[in-house]
């Protein structure tokens, strides 16, 4: 656990060929019916979720580097459903999957150091299983350097990461990260990424850091920009299948060579089974209809990675 | 529930003759020692958490109207701290107080609408306690209208409400917030909130929004510059007492009149105990000394407050 985060994950993209990353995102509604809870008790439907969640992982594990389990989806089951979240990274661990932790957290400094406790340090309880700890989580810097920093040391002592919010994938995000004139607020926060960044150790022996950002792919012009900007951050990509952006819409938010970029396509691989495209191919079975489309992902993405 | 926010808000307030809010930050290294846990494990710390978090409740119920539970102090307890923090909302209703849940959410819509259920939304399920979900909660709007939608149309259906981040306490937020040449993202951030906040309802019957701003007291004229572009939001104001901010700092967040405005204290109340002030006129007795504090506080702000 104490190598770098980006030298680890730079070797699991290259073992897997691939630097698609799966999004775990379980909507209770969205189902396979033989994953139906059976009781109007939350606790069913959080296990529903968590075996949905872990068949997924079970289904893609050999063809994708990592995972990226969102948080909110499981929140929406309360304490029920935050169980099932770190039970599902201790699965992917098991695995061998590295593992996002989609969190989004993001408060001012005397409260970002409790998030980070529950987020991103090593658990100091005798009760509680050090591999349901994420490696890298994502984070809102908005409220500045000491909303970010409790994460950003702690995780660099244990070889874990961050992805800063820079450019979310949603165009309504654009209201607030185009604000400016001269400079953008991404381009603000770019730099103060690069600020937050500077500390030793930061970058690992691929050249990489631990502090990353989430860049999802614009006009290619700006994102090229913002690319060459953070030559050292690797960027958690969004937008990719249900959010509309192509593999190739992507690949400016890779390095020269194809590196220091992973790739997350959540729905478009987890709900295959609710695509005609593998529905025809696959029938009712929906975890064949989920297998095929993690290796179509991986396949897509690995064009761009080295 | 079915009342508007902002009418139950003012009616608190005016009950209380307060606007002071009591801030649950139960931090394990700070806890009295007769509630140190029992053990390592996970579950021992959060009971703790629990047991402290219970009793300022006890102890300030009778002074001031809402309390706000920071859901990162739970987080950090993992699902045992969550499971704690619904049932400490859970005991703040049973005690006749509103509760803000001070979790700083903010993700694009289709992540945001999942952050609803779990944390502003009528639970579903069978066996799910409906009290142990807050009246309000806090927001990070820095994703757009997609990201605050879900939590602001479900709060308003509800007679909830929500305060979005538009001026936070922590210096170190200045950076980000402080950001642009003749509008800083502040500013626009308030004009947002202005649009965000024009629906069918939002306002009560006391002219007051149910969609609320966290606004830090800074310079006076900015502060009052702020409130005057706001003029029917109410705002969620912290920095005072640990942070440094005194009562007349707070007074250009309230409306002429004393009202629109909730002054938030977390540290210079909950952990008194630590503070020489109290601890030489009440000894070792924590309980006495949280409940002078909280009716000192209650006191200080009762002058800025109708």
């Amino acid at each position: 656990m104490s190598m770098h985060f980006a030298d680890r994950l730079l070797a699991a993209v290259r073992a897997k060929r691939t630097a698609a990353v799966v999004g775990i995102d379980p909507v209770i509604e969205n189902l396979p019916p033989d994953l139906a809870p059976a009781s109007r008790f939350v606790r069913a439907a959080a296990a529903a979720a968590e075996a949905f969640s872990r068949t997924i992982i079970d289904e893609v594990a050999d063809v994708v580097p990592a995972v990226k389990v969102n948080s909110a989806f499981f929140e929406a089951f309360f304490d029920a459903g935050v169980a099932a979240y770190y039970r599902v990274i201790s699965h992917a661990h098991a695995r061998g999957l590295l593992v996002i932790g989609d969190v989004k957290r993001g408060d001012i400094g005397s409260t970002a150091k409790l998030y980070a406790r529950g987020h991103i340090d090593v658990p100091p309880y005798d009760d509680v299983d050090p591999a349901q700890i994420p490696d890298a989580v994502t984070l809102a810097g908005y409220l500045g350097r000491n909303a970010v920093a409790p994460f950003i040391e702690t995780a660099a002592r244990h070889g874990r990461g961050v992805f800063v919010l820079v450019r979310p994938s949603d165009p309504g995000a654009d209201e607030i990260h185009e604000f400016g004139a001269d400079c953008k607020l991404y381009q603000h926060l770019a730099r103060l990424l690069t600020a937050w960044s500077d500390f030793a150790g930061s970058v690992g022996e691929c050249g990489i850091s631990c502090v990353g950002a989430v860049v999802a792919p614009k006009d290619a012009d700006s994102t090229q920009a913002l690319r060459a900007s953070l030559p050292t951050t690797p960027f958690l990509v969004p937008g990719y299948g249900a959010q509309g952006a192509s593999a190739d819409a992507c690949r400016p938010c890779f390095l020269n060579g194809g590196r220091g970029a992973i790739v997350n396509a959540s729905r478009s691989v987890i709900y295959a089974y609710q695509n005609d495209r593998y529905r025809s191919r696959f029938g009712g079975d929906w975890r064949a209809c989920i297998r095929q489309a993690g290796r179509d992902f991986a396949e897509d993405i690995a064009r761009l990675a080295s």
